[in-house]
C-alpha cells in the first residue's frame, strides 16, 4: 500500500492518547484544573473526552466553556517574509447566571483544549485574550475587596492532541506554561498533515488507513 | 456473554449515524442550516461530526456556536407525582466581533445539536431561551429598519443521535420544529441505558461490546 504523506488518527486513538496523557503528566495529580475551554470546532471533542479522565475532589465534571476562534492566514503580501496571520472571535466567554461569580477565572486553574499545536497562532491569541479578561477580572476584584486582600493566582495550561514539532510562528504570552510544565501535548508529531477522524467522509476506510500506519510504526 | 440493560455506542458508529441521518433527512438539500447550536458536552462531538457533512454552498463551514446546560433533577419533593427538574445555563450565546450583524439570529436557520432526547427537558429549555433572545432580536430589527419591512423568518431545528421512544416530560416550545420536519434524530431507541464512547474508560472494551450487540441485532 502506498502511504501518502498524511497521518490518519482513529477515534479510538483519540480516545488512548487523551487518558494516557492525562496519566503521563498527572495532570489530576498535579495541576488539578478546575475550568476547561475548549476552541471550536477542534478542541470541541478532545474536550469532551477529557472530561471523562479529569477529576475533581468533588467528584463533579470539570466545566467546559467554549471560544470559537479562526485562523486566516493571508499569504498575499507585498513583502514575502511576512505572512498575515490573523485570528478572528467567532464566540467568546459567555458565563451563563450559574456562575454567580464575579470573576469566573481569577483563582482558577484553566486549561485550554484545542486538537493540535501547528503554528501555534491560534493558541498564543487564545492565551492573548484570556489574559485580557483575567487582568480586568483583577481590576473589579481591587474595587470589591478591601486593600491588601492578595489576589489569587490564576494559572493557564494547555492540552493539545497532537503538537507538531516545527519551529512555531508565535510564542505564548504566557511563558509559564511551558517554563512550569503546563504544556500538555498529548503526542508529538513530524509536521505532517494530521487528519483526525471527525473529518472522514468514510470512517472505515479511514480506520483502517489509521490501523495500517500504527501496525508499520 | 451476558448483556446488560445498556446499549454500548462506538465512535464510528456515531460517525455513521450522523452521516447517514444527513443523508436520510437531506438535511442539506431542504433544511440548509446556517448556524449549529452545541449543547455542551454532550452536543459537541456530534455538533463537530456534522460539520463535515453539512455542506453549506458558499463552501464554509457552518459556524457552530456552544451553549452550556446542566440538568439538575430534583426527587425530593413532597408530592410524588411532582419531579423537580430544573436547567441551568453554564454557558450561553456570546457572538464574537465577526459577527458585524446586531441580530445574528433573525433570518437563521438554526440547528441545535445534542446528544440524545431523552426527557426532553434540555432542548425543551434551550429552545424556550433561544426564542427569547430571537423576540429580542425582532425588536432591535424593528427599531433598525423601516417601518413595514417584513423580519426575516427564522427557523429552528434540531439534531440529536439518539431519540428515546419514551414520555417525554416536556414538548418543544416551538411545535413547528416537529410539525414541519425538522426534528432530526439519527436514531430511535427504546429507553434504555446509552453509554457513549467518550463515556468509556476503556475504549476497546467499549467497542468490543458494542460490535457484539451489534452483531446481535
Amino acid at each position: 500500500m502506498q502511504n501518502d504523506d498524511k497521518i490518519y488518527i482513529s477515534y479510538n486513538q483519540v480516545h488512548k492518547l487523551t487518558k494516557e496523557a492525562v496519566e503521563r503528566y498527572r495532570i489530576n495529580e498535579i495541576y488539578k484544573p478546575d475550568l476547561m475551554i475548549a476552541i471550536g470546532g477542534g478542541g470541541f471533542i478532545p474536550a469532551r473526552i477529557l472530561r471523562t479522565f479529569l477529576k475533581r475532589q468533588s467528584g463533579q465534571n470539570i466545566p467546559i466553556q467554549a471560544i470559537g476562534l479562526s485562523l486566516y492566514e493571508d499569504l498575499v503580501t507585498s513583502d514575502p517574509d511576512i505572512i498575515g496571520t490573523q485570528v478572528i472571535k467567532t464566540q467568546w466567554l459567555q458565563f451563563g447566571p450559574s456562575y454567580t461569580d464575579i470573576c469566573p477565572l481569577l483563582g482558577k486553574n484553566i486549561l485550554i483544549v484545542d486538537e493540535v499545536d501547528d503554528t501555534r497562532t491560534t493558541l498564543a491569541y487564545a492565551v492573548q485574550e484570556l489574559l485580557k479578561d483575567i487582568e480586568e477580572e483583577k481590576l473589579k476584584f481591587i474595587e470589591t475587596n478591601s486593600a491588601g486582600t492578595p489576589i489569587p493566582e490564576t494559572k493557564l495550561a494547555i492540552f493539545v492532541l497532537h503538537n507538531k514539532k516545527k519551529e512555531k510562528r508565535m510564542e505564548l504570552p504566557d511563558p509559564s506554561i511551558v517554563n512550569e510544565g503546563r504544556y500538555f501535548a498529548a503526542k508529538e508529531t513530524p509536521d505532517k498533515w494530521l487528519v483526525y477522524p471527525w473529518e472522514a467522509n468514510d470512517i472505515d476506510e479511514h480506520t483502517t488507513k489509521s490501523s495500517l500506519q500504527e501496525n508499520n510504526e
